[in-house]
């Protein structure tokens, strides 16, 4: 390779962009769930339980309905979505997205009021997009999902954190959202149904969230990629009911309703009664975005119409009290685990978080040593609290088939009962 | 709405980001076709002829084949992927695009050298935002794509243009490439088979191209988009060929060849021989994009090694011939058209460059002009040069259906004649 040698003793101008460069350190959900992965003793011969990321759609209980894979191989088939989808998105896929979405919302919206993305991921990705300005900050919340964090920087907004109160049913401690705002506050992201946290928040709260963005002049971004995944007393309010109190953009796909994370079918929806979101060019600029991002495939638009106008009742009922079963006894099967209490009984989403008393453990050092011990003695994956910013917490995701869930708590027990003090 | 009065006197943080903004005045694809298209004159019955665009998938003769449409029908069915793809995509569909690419190359690509992005667009915009520095620049074609001029200052990369040879089967002038490159030159992209022009380089000039990319020190970015669609004496030489002279990125996609641009199937893919890419960190960059953007959607990602395998030969060879006789009976048609000349019969992609002798039309004041009237006498609609980079050119779409494509050129020669001096 004499030309080879002499390639790598040039001088190339190029460099990879630094600024993709993203932490994967094991205070990072994929960090810490490598670590987990690697730390598995093969020689146990039982399954891993994976209670550690909300990935239902592979359990045979968790299946989506066919009215969905339906919808998407006749859209295919039918040969009528091969071309480019227009710019604005597929106007029955956008006007299905808004009737979906304004069955429970008091200002109907317009197919103009929604965008199609690649999931919620991307959803999410394109109004930091928008927002993003090297003086501005946004308000995230304690404990939340890294990746908000991750992304916030890459788009040059500065995040900031606000509480979760657990005693409170890990309802946002509002006194410190208005402490750590300033006037370069631009948003404050919330998640409900929550993840991690697997509360709901009430309508009153809600509003009371409205009111708080509207004082400090910030945008709420309401992450509802669970939305209607609620099992207990309260019901899903989307934050777009209070669009006419402080604007509000809603992120949300079909990924955990219909149990498709991988379809990527998502969309960004404002609620800007007022007109503030338009008049400050916000509007503008997530129309730009679509210039430099990508659609979903023209047949996965076409398919959304179908698929949001006949899935039935039954199939999100069927799912929904599968999820509310494995709640519920995640929830009870906890009591008996010594060292670990429940604080608050989850309400919604699919996953709960769970406090570690450390001093109840003869020899394990934190979370992280937990959930790694966990994984090396009983092959069951849990996620450290420290990888959604709750040291000495775990997060445990309870929507996987009920046999499973049961082997996993009671594998749990037998390793925290091991390792507490008293005997 | 008191209250709504109230909120748009306040002082909002957020602004929309500009940095989004994208030209879409007349001199882009985009801002050319909007003004053509509200040219067309309402009260002309004729159908409408769209040569102005490549998007041949509505026309029946360019229907993709059941193969495609059953694999991506199968895949969602099976659901076997519903859940999220692997960060770093289906292995198989990687080792099945691997494949598919390696038949025409020496060495051989491995599944991680194939990175699986929602299109060629993305695929592009993904090395750009690899590359993107402030102080780097990067060379392309003139005549070219306006988008990549467009996407390139978007990720702070400055856009520097060399020429192609119209009178050389529009090769690239190398000394064009050798004069604008300077010490912070990053890259330089190519398309072949050629759009706007339709032509396809030699293996020869290739290797030209990697010398002088290779001396530059520089990467070259080859855009294969309209691999395999050629029909003339030059058959289709991938850039990977000369991998081991250059690095070389390529990104390609399904769109083209097999009809379906609205599917969004493509894939960036180094050919790295020499690690120069992973010695500067170019590989661990393209890897941590996408975190930040969305792959093909799992179950697309599953029909790929299904449509990559089982496409019948004769399929390719049908589309191939179609868009072949487009291209003869176009070549043909407008050595009648007075006024316009066609420097080079086209070879390969969908459609060809031809250039305007201003001086035979009474009343016509340049390309765009010509363009305009053109559509609102006609309802013809072409692609004014000056929205690739060349005044008083014009790019012509030969694939479309062959009946359209007579009549657009009959309506055409009508046009030229009616308004040329010699009566």
């Amino acid at each position: 390779m004499e030309n080879g040698s002499k390639l790598t003793n040039k001088k190339w101008g190029f460099r990879g962009n630094t600024s993709l460069k993203v932490e994967d350190d094991t205070t990072t959900i994929r960090g810490a769930f490598n670590l987990l992965i690697s730390n598995i003793n093969p020689s146990d011969k039982r399954t891993v339980i994976p209670m550690s990321h909300s990935e239902p759609s592979a359990f045979p209980c968790f299946k989506t309905t066919k009215i969905a894979t339906d919808a998407i191989a006749d859209a295919v088939r039918s040969n009528e979505y091969n071309g480019y989808p227009p710019r604005e998105g597929i106007l029955p896929a956008r006007r299905a997205v808004a009737e979906y979405l304004s069955k429970d919302l008091p200002n109907k919206l317009s197919p103009d009021d929604v965008f199609l993305r690649m999931g919620c991921k991307q959803a999410f990705e394109t109004i930091l997009q928008v927002l993003g300005g090297s003086r501005s900050n946004i308000l995230l919340p304690k404990p939340g999902f890294p990746y908000y964090d991750v992304l916030a920087k890459l788009y040059h907004l500065e995040p900031r954190f606000y509480d979760l109160l657990p005693e409170k049913n890990w309802e946002i401690d509002l006194d410190s959202v208005v402490a750590v705002a300033d006037e370069n506050t631009v948003a404050m992201v919330i998640v409900n149904p929550g993840n991690p946290c697997g509360n709901v928040f009430t309508y009153q709260h809600l509003k009371k969230v409205a009111e708080t963005a509207w004082k400090l002049g910030i945008l709420v971004i309401s992450d509802e990629v669970y939305g209607h995944v609620v099992f207990g007393e309260n019901p899903f309010v989307p934050m777009g009911v209070f669009g006419s109190i402080t604007p509000v953009v809603t992120v949300g796909s079909m990924s955990k309703r219909w149990m498709v994370p991988g379809w990527r079918i998502g969309w960004l929806v404002t609620h800007d009664p007022n007109g503030i979101l338009k008049q400050h060019g916000i509007i503008d600029s997530i129309k730009e975005c679509r210039f430099i991002s990508s659609d979903p495939p023209s047949f996965v638009q076409g398919a959304i119409p179908d698929i949001l106008a006949n899935t039935k009742e039954d199939f999100f009922s069927k799912t929904v009290n599968t999820i509310r079963e494995c709640a519920d006894y995640c929830h009870e099967g906890i009591k008996d685990v010594p060292g670990v209490t429940c604080p608050t009984k989850p309400e919604g989403a699919m996953c709960v978080m769970v406090k570690l008393d450390m001093m109840v453990f003869k020899d394990i050092k934190d979370d992280m040593d937990f959930c790694v011990k966990l994984a090396r003695e009983e092959s069951v994956l849990l996620l450290p609290g420290i990888s959604v910013g709750l040291q000495n917490w775990l997060r445990i995701t309870f929507a996987i088939d009920p046999s499973s869930l049961q082997d996993g708590i009671k594998r749990l027990k037998a390793f925290c009962e091991r390792h507490s003090k008293i005997a």
